[in-house]
């Protein structure tokens, strides 16, 4: 039995979370195109870096370059916007959100210490002239500047602009189930950046053969939730994105950066408290809530892949190479 | 484009590797049957102590009590048979692996150390008494000894004589993959223990909806190769199980442990050796080949899972429980 | 500056917690000796399976039979007493904590799943004929039973009875530390079973050098608390014991099982409730508190395995073997 | 028994192995200095993107932003230098060494897909204006042109410029050992980067006390030797690092990055090569060897640590702190 889908059938059906793109697009010669861009995620509207929420991460496979999971992992909190961008721009995005976050905290760096940024990427060098790091630090500024509570838009735009996906044009996919449990409602959503697979691997769609170059490509999840979860059942949801990747087909391929992020919006951490202690709420994980909320993220995953082949374009890119929108 | 099969799509199609079952069943009354097993998996039929084999693991949800991970995943080798049995029965089939390994090793526990068991289980105490412990450390030897190298026996038998899966009967299920490259053939195995999911989350048929109030099951899965892979390399094969599990339908449930071991039998590492160093010969990560040996595995754990259903028969257990073979 | 040691300087200074032993010795002939024993570790003295307590694990060193880790991990909670022995007994006292469990708790298996035991190990077998198994279920249940809340035995005793460190006679060894914060106090225990090392190799003392012909060996760590902490924050604690290790001249060997348990007894967790959701209350990571906490583990650590050697006797073992008390 | 030194009981005593400065120095007013720099470690003089070297990582405790870990776990190979520097300055770092790699492989990012680069990095605002960003891409660059296989400069120097260690300065400090077996000679070599600890803590000196208000804290720690090791065994060594932290006096604080990166120079795998598989040697993890490996890493790591303070001068730093050289 599948679940119920949110309102919009994306990541902003969690309350308060805000998704922001920048589209870079640019035919700069005749091999060099600037086709890339970047997307923000901010699990709420107020000062991330003060008031924390409860995240985790899942490394399905490791071909990748994220940065912030170190931290992640161990303290189990996020502070930024999650960010999202090709492979080269991970250093530029890093040094933009960065800027953004010291901007609205003086004390950062000089009275409490420092802040963990969060940043994904995927490869977009088959469209994008990626050696040309078009990606500036104020791309990322003005990504999150421009999150909003409103749907998502899909397909090829902000981080998604260049990706391929099962051989068709990639990139950003949303997708969401609601869960009802004694009377509470708890929304899943799930936000992908898409770019692996080739098209006779698609499980989902009966694709005309043909194989592009491309290299093994990677995906980027991101999970929201407002049910009350903490850093380890975190864990437990982001992983469960694995099994939706696999019904769309993929084996995993070696080349490929399959990372998951998880965060509830349930509470936030205080930055600024003194208190010794805090107080919490969560969900039980022998409550049948649990696994309804793994399912939801099984499903939401399998379906934002899909979407962001759905609502992506033709798009052209460097040296003249087309990727066509999926025949979907 | 998917993957020919092995001679007999089994796991003993990994030339040298044996399995052997143990079966127990009787009714001992209205209330209380006895109906499990042990199944043993050799990676070859040689001493396991002396000559070990590389090996890894990976825990894909960590509801389970698997024992000998710990060693595997520090050492990178596997020097024991890897058993399967009920959940309650790791302890007797843990001392029993023990009793046989220290009768073929006089050294061990004497003048050369101890010996890493690995034991996998799951739950069947839907069907089985499982309480009344029936397996003793006798019938791991048993299954130990009666391990060979034909084609796998299937479905309601060894260790799976009392398992569960998407509401039919389950058990061991095996299927294997041939990947050719630069002239040389590779072949790789799973073998499951399937014991989990109910008849409404089958991606691969259709069920009549009806729920039996069975927990939520787990599933341990056995990867063998004779591909030259070390640890590392192992390690995400045994990821690659995850894709195979989704494809089923599996959201990866709770209270499931969903473990699996990959080992491969391309060279064996001598325990007596005085040598400092040792060559190795290991498929390149990047190649073309690994992709291919990722895509075996995915390909055969979902081929595995739906054998376990098609090979096993209806089957009665404690309390006058009766679950049917699927109608596939 | 160092911390206060808490009122008995040992495991049970954290209210509730209780260990028992049982120790086998028995001369059987010229070469065999049973020089073993069995030490269990309880966080209260209620229904372990129904409350549950928050606990968590770090293996330093993986060279280790410990059983029952990967649940441990994946739920963050422990449901059985934390049980020590030698690696051969695993089996043994696996099944025998299991009958103890199942004895008191009449559902488990049959109407609502299983329990996860957790059975740690070192290898005695320097001193005792491990290879006969002398450890039997029984004897696990009676450790269970011996338990208390009085000050902790120390030195041969229980499991410790055959273990080796430092070329002296070690074994079980304990120490506690006292940490004040905001007008709460909170004490933090540490039990050790200690069989590793060369007289060369300890800093907290200048031995006399002899080198015994001893293998690897291996260490225990079972960390108590009475601080809120949960599962992700105990590992932290848990980790800390690798500083204590390191102290006392450890460089972590190859072949030494360095496991560390930890879990508080602030709160517990009903197994039988049937609320989707839960109330924590937890330290927070970035209070002062703690860094005194893991001060503590660190401190408490080293002192417990100095302890483990001061408090044991001279002990004779299998082939005549004489392991003396050291000079401390 | 310790370990006998290398020729110049350093890093770069790891034969090939470069290690390069770059520091930044300037008193911009009376609130602001600049006072940071970057240190580059590269396995060989080649191109370490064509010739990669085995390696593996340890986060002793994961308060730090080390980038590239990720990819460096699962594929167990170090395609760039080993960049240090200030928390800041990652993405700077990051996006300079990213340059460096481009300019000398222009196939990145073109034909044959990304790079992994590697950046750690401890926070060392108490001194330096760390808001200021004063790191630029080019200082990265800069640093690895430096590099060179002469003996380490060490203290007040690259990246170590502006660090606070034990309430003295600290910064870079190396040390070696060197191992003989079978008539074979292997080096380990460790660099760190030091900024932890307060006076009281130290167990190597009797520091008059005095407490600065400086955050936690972070150590670096890079571990390179000519044995013949694999990543996992990389690892192992690189968990050795928390002995040797532990010695020192070290209870691994909270908001600590210790993070441990080794590698080694054996053997270098081409990016280039065809072949699906490949030959390798490594020391075998029973051999005796394999422990004066580890013994070598906790030394030297607890030498280096006191070294980085022996050999740090007296500085000046933002806000007119001045922080002292140590009585040693």
């Amino acid at each position: 039995m599948t679940l119920p889908k949110g309102k919009e059938n994306c990541l902003t059906d969690v309350q308060g979370v805000k998704v922001g793109h920048v589209t870079l697009y640019e035919k700069m010669n005749n091999e060099n195109t600037v086709c890339t861009g970047v997307t923000a995620i901010l699990p709420h509207g107020g000062n991330l870096f003060k008031d924390k929420v409860h995240a985790s991460s899942a490394v399905i496979n490791g071909f990748g370059k994220t940065v912030g999971l170190i931290q992640l992992d161990e303290l189990g909190f996020l502070e930024s916007p999650i960010m999202l961008t090709n492979t080269f721009s991970v250093g530029s995005v890093l040094q933009g959100t960065l800027q953004y976050m010291l901007a609205g905290n003086e004390e950062i760096g000089d009275s409490t210490g420092t802040i963990n940024i969060v940043v994904g990427e995927c490869n977009d060098g088959y469209l994008n002239s990626i050696r040309k790091q078009a990606v500036k630090p104020d791309h990322a500024i003005q990504a999150i500047k421009n999150a909003t509570t409103e749907p998502v838009k899909e397909g090829a735009i902000g981080a998604g602009k260049g990706m391929v996906c099962f051989g068709y044009k990639g990139g950003i996919g949303t997708s969401s189930r609601v869960v009802t449990d004694s009377g509470e409602t708890y929304t899943v959503g799930v936000l992908v950046l898409s770019n692996y697979g080739s098209r006779d691997e698609a499980l989902f769609a009966d694709f005309p053969k043909k194989q592009l170059d491309t290299p093994d490509g990677s995906i980027m999840m991101i999970v929201a939730t407002d049910a009350p979860l903490y850093d380890r059942q975190l864990k437990r949801l982001a992983k469960r994105c694995a099994a939706g990747l696999g019904r769309t087909g993929s084996h995993i391929a070696h080349g490929s950066g399959d990372i998951a992020i998880a965060f509830s919006t349930a509470q936030t951490h205080s930055h600024d408290t003194d208190s010794p202690t805090e107080l919490m709420t969560f969900v039980r994980d022998s409550h049948q809530l649990m696994n309804r909320l793994f399912q939801a993220v099984t499903e939401a995953t399998e379906e934002a892949v899909i979407r962001s082949l759905k609502m992506a374009e033709t798009t052209e890119g460097r040296n003249g190479r087309m990727v066509e929108k999926a025949p979907l």
